[in-house]
Order: C-alpha cells, then structure tokens, then sequence
C-alpha cells in the first residue's frame, strides 16, 4: 500500500424526504445564494421543496449553470454573491450545478482575477466559502470531493481544480428525486461513476486489498443495478445504490493508498471541450481502448477484473482480458452510452484536433505509469474511430 | 436501503513515517497534552519520535491509562488539563488511550460532574478540546470515530459514549508501529475488528449491496491477513492491510443505512466488567455463540456469510450457516483468542453474574430486532460454557 492522507468532511444526508432536513445544515441566520442550472429542479418538485425548507432563510437565486459549467457563466453569480454580500452557497443539481458553486465558493472570496484558480488548478485557493449541494443526479461524485471541473468558453479549455477548502459541507440525496432523470442523463451517470472508479482500481498492484474489494464492490453493484434502473425508473432501492455507489466511487476513499490513472478523463474532457460530447459519452469512447492499448502494463489487474468483476475464468490470459473488455464496452452500450467516435458523427480527423490539444494543455505523460504520451492517445483514439 | 447520516471529518495520516507529520496537523502554538498508557511506546520508539516531532510546541504528559480506562484515571488527566491550560491533546496508543483521550477532552471543557458524560452517553457534550491521535494498535477503530467507552472502577460499569465533537481532528497510522506489538495484543484487535464488522452486516438483508460488499472485503482480508501477521510480524503490507481495516470496520461507512446489532459487544462488556477479560476475549466467547442461538433471524445474511466470506456452497442451509460459524470461531482461535468461558476459567456460575449486569443495566431487548432478551443472552452464554 502507498502512504496516503484520506480526509472528507462532508456530511450526508441520505434518503427519502431528506430536503426537509436543510434547515438543521444551512447555518442559522445564512444569506443564501441557490444555484442550479436548467427547469428540471421546477418541473420535477424539487425547486418547490428546496424553497419550503429554506423559507426561515434570506434567499436568492442563480439560475443557468450549464452542463461542463462555464468560467463566463459562473462569474455572474460570483457578481451576485459580493453585490448582495450572501453568505452561504446552495447547489441543487448534478455534478455540473456542484462543480460550478465550488468555483463560485473560491471565485467570491478569491483577490485578483478568479481564472488564476483554474490556472493553478485551485493551489491558490485560501478561502472559500461555505455551501452545501442537494444531489439530483448520481454520477460525479462531486457531492462529496474536493474537486471540480469548469470550462473556459474563450479558449476551448476544460480545467480540473482542487481545494481541501471547496468540500460541500453538506450533501443531501434523496433517491426519489432521481426518478425523473431522462434515461440519457442515467446512463451517462452510472458509466460516469464507473470510469471513475476504474480509474483508480485499474492500474498495477499494490497489496491493497481493502480498496481492490472497495472498488470491485462498487463494479459489482453498478453493474448489477443499472440495467434494472433502466427498467424500473421507480425502484427506490436500486436508485438509492447506485446514488450511494456513485458519491463514493471519487470521494476520496478507494483510492487511498493505491495508484491512479486518469488519462482516459483527460483525454475525455478534450473531446468535450472540443465537439460538445457529454462528460460521461467521452469516457464510454475512451475507457475500453485505453485498456487495449495498455493491456500490458495493465495486465496483472485486467486478469483479477475480469475474474472479480466479470466472474470470466476459462481461456489463456489474453483471451480472458479481451472478454473482460468486450463487456465493460457492452455494459456501457446497455446503459444507452454509445462507445464509437462515428456514434458521435467524428471521423478520423477529429483525432488530431484532439491531440493538438493534448499537447497545448501539456497532456503528453498521462497516466499511473506517466507512458501516456500523445502517440498512445492516438492509438487509443484510432481504435475508438 | 435505510436513511443514514454520514460525517466523518477525522483526517487520516497513513503510512510509514508520518509521525514526522505531527507539525503540520497539530495546531501551531498550541499547549499539548501527550496521553499514553503504559511504557510500550518507550520501548518501541514511539514515544521518542512523538516527542521530536513536537519539539516546537510546549508538552506536557499523562502517562498510565489502562487497558478498558477508568473514570478514576482519566480524571486525573482532566485536573491536569485544567490546572496546567492546555488546550491540546495527542493520544499515542491502542483504543483505550484514545478512547480515554476523548472522554478527558469533553470533561476538560464540562460544566458539573463529568460522570454525567458517561450518564448520559455522551448527549450532553456540547463541547470538547481538540485532539488528535498516533495509533500502536489497530483494533478498535477510536482513531476515526466518534466513540469511546470508559470503564467506572467503582461501580464495575463499562459505558459506551459519543458525540460528534469527540471525533479525532487527525490520527496518523504507521504501520511500521505495530510491528513490535505482543502477538495476543495483534490477535486481540483482529478479533475486535471482525467482530465490529459483523455486528454492522450479520442482521438481515435491506437491499443495501454496497455495504455487504464492503463489510465482506474487510472481513476476507482479516482472514488472508490475520494469520500471515502472526507469521511475519515484520510484513509492512500485512500490517497496513491489517491496520486500514480495523479502521474502516468501524468509522461509519459499512454501518451507514443498514441495521446494526451490538449485542454481542453488550454482552461482552459485562464479561469485561465483571472478570477482567481482554475486550475481544469477550467477543470471541460470545459472537459465535450468539450467531447460534440467532441462526432463524439471521438465516438470509448468514447464508451469504458462508457463501461469500467462506466459500461455503455445498449442502443443506443449516450445514451451511453451522459451518460458517465454526470457521469463524476457529478464526478467533487461529488468530489466539480462546473462544470458551472455561479457557477463562469461568464456570456456569458466572453467567448468572453477567446477566444481573445485564438486567441492572437495563440490556434487556439488545439487537436489530430488539429480540435478545436475558432468556436469549442466558442460552449464548451456556452454549460458551
């Protein structure tokens, strides 16, 4: 095992009727600014329930955050939170609406020009402040991290920052108010959380049991529960699990003490800053070739996937990692997530623009073994056509 | 599913070295109290590493808190606390210092008798001096939650307490620490966190796969682990696996949105109480008995029990949950931990002692179902006979 610091304050409020609990978590007397990004949160009930329970409240609102929220966007909250001096952040909404108020939380306290926290990649970041998040979409895990993704419009550029400072305080999620997700955003959610988890299970080995049995736990279960989501939109329990699966997919825990991967989300985020995919589309594309191209440097974890996971014993070594590949693309196509550049009408030529990206944001040593150069990503992209 | 509350904010400092850390967690400028129990930690360097590492802060230290510490002891450390204003305390040792430190950092800021602490379980504690800890010996999980028991000589009562504001602010957790552990002190905590694992997963099934999955990678690594550590005490993997699983046996996580039990351990505090035997000395007597006599309302989780954790597939339900109990009582006594109240030299005459603690502490509906009167806490006993 690697030595590791695991730290996570944030505090769940998990279950059935849980928004009604936001007055015992929002501190008394709080100015509160509520973000959230498009209708839904209205037409599904959960605006009007957010509402009742911070009636005891100051209380303004942000509406807008888009899907990849952008720097352009979230500054005008970052102005409406110093103009009417609010004092505390709600995020209602997925990972985006999460991401977003962290940046905002950093932005409002930060001196100078904000888009030097996404230069610095939040290192910068001294203050920030406090906010909590009700979950309506399982997938980021941004509910309970420390991380966050936004993106510069004016330079096509998707950048991860990170502050101890910018955990939610609180995290409320309720699975019922997950019910009414269109079945894309589902999809994209529980391909999301598993990306994130191999991620940080599929690299080389390290004698960690614990995180192994932690992550294979998670792959077991979102493998297991997506498919019925799909089926039963309704079914309180699997909605519960794969909400519970996806906050602690990245929230810190399996991935203490182990490598880490994480070329396949950058090589993702440039696809989406550059042709619009959705977050979780990218990483459907790029995930299973990523493990092809690296299945050498992979193997010794790819063979205990494919027997933990995929429950796949018979065949030679090779046989049996092909196989556990197959699948994982195959489950990702089952949850409605299409894995091919040409699902997405991009051809070969988009590679390029892809790597000329990668090189401007200086991605030329991704990965756990830092071997993910530009000519592997190409490869990667190439089997993806 | 079940709703839960999780918060943890203990953070964790892991790996090798990381007392040299101390600097960078505990509060500069603070007054610190080291609390430690006998002379272990200065014959095994702990003390001293400790000691350098707090060099730029004033420390003062409270030596001799006992295994299952005492009210009488610990408020011998709260008049010191007082007397000297220290506004810090540094647990280095097992789960007793720990758990004794949290009880002295709420009575150190309690106004009245702090007996009403343990009164009150802990309810009543609305505030409590910071502290953090440096773990010797992985067992109880103190290090990373929010309770604590302590012991009253005078009325032969150990009573359980808690409170969010007794959560470590840090705990470091160097493997390389426990190497010179004596093997019952190494047996003992594996047999302790086993037991605090089942007490969270061995009820009855809600839905909630996550957590079975979790509880079940900690208790199959104890059992690859825990004999491999009495082998080669000298293993750094086997030790951090060993170490990193006693925490999250107990921290909250598996625990959270499923039923608990505690029977078992309420059972055991009595034997503690009452004899003097070791902590997980009692739960080796009692788990696999209680399972026993439990077998109908725990039939559906025993049997993915034995499934899962033992590999036990063949024969009729009732060979197989009687299997899986046998294993896991020859566990306890492969990791040296005697299983019978007679390897104690406890007689039938004892069981009578235990269950008028039992009834005068008014343990008299324990479980998930509430179902384990004295009738069935008798017939545990008698079956330990």
């Amino acid at each position: 095992m690697l030595n590791f610091d695991f730290y996570n304050p944030t505090r769940i409020l998990f279950g059935k009727g849980r928004i009604a609990d936001l007055p015992k978590v929002v501190p008394a007397g709080a100015r509160v600014l509520v973000l959230y990004g498009g209708g839904s949160i209205k037409a599904n009930g959960v605006y009007d329930e957010v509402m009742a329970a911070l009636s005891g409240f100051a209380v303004q609102e942000f509406a807008g955050i888009e899907p990849n929220p952008t720097y352009e966007t979230l500054m005008q909250a970052v102005e409406q939170v110093r103009r009417e001096k609010l004092d505390f952040l709600l995020a209602v909404g997925g990972g985006s609406v999460i991401d977003g108020t962290k940046f905002v939380a950093a932005a409002a306290c930060f001196e100078g020009d904000p888009a030097a926290i996404l230069d610095k990649r939040g290192r910068n970041i001294t203050d920030a402040l406090p906010f909590g998040s009700v979950l309506t979409l399982p997938a980021t895990g941004s509910e309970m991290n420390e991380g966050s993704v936004v993106t510069r419009k004016s330079i096509k550029a998707k950048t991860a920052f990170s502050s101890p400072l910018v955990f939610p305080k609180f995290s409320v999620l309720d699975p019922t108010k997950t019910y009414t997700l269109p079945l894309r955003q589902v999809g994209n959610g529980v391909v999301d959380a598993f990306a994130h988890i191999m991620e940080q299970y599929m690299t080389y080995p390290v004698n960690a049991p614990v995180q192994d049995r932690f992550a294979e736990g998670l792959l077991l279960t979102l493998i297991e529960e997506g498919p019925k989501v799909l089926a039963n939109p309704e079914d309180y329990d699997v909605r519960a699990n794969i909400m519970w699966c996806a906050t602690l997919a990245l929230n810190g825990l399996i991935g203490a003490g182990v490598p880490q991967d994480w070329a396949t989300h950058m090589v993702g985020h440039e696809l989406t800053a550059l042709f619009g995919l959705d977050h979780a589309q990218t990483l459907a594309i790029v995930l299973p070739n990523m493990l092809r191209v690296r299945k050498e440097s992979k193997r010794a974890k790819l063979l205990q996937y494919a027997s933990r996971v995929w429950n796949i014993t018979e065949g030679n070594e090779d046989a049996r990692i092909e196989q556990a590949i197959d699948r994982t693309q195959a489950f990702f196509e089952q949850m409605g997530v299409k894995t091919r550049l040409a699902d997405y009408q991009l051809g070969a030529d988009s590679i390029d623009a892809v790597l000329k990206h990668l090189e401007s944001h200086r991605m030329v040593s991704l990965g756990e073994q830092r071997d993910v150069t530009l000519e592997v990503s190409r490869k990667v992209l190439e089997l993806a056509v």
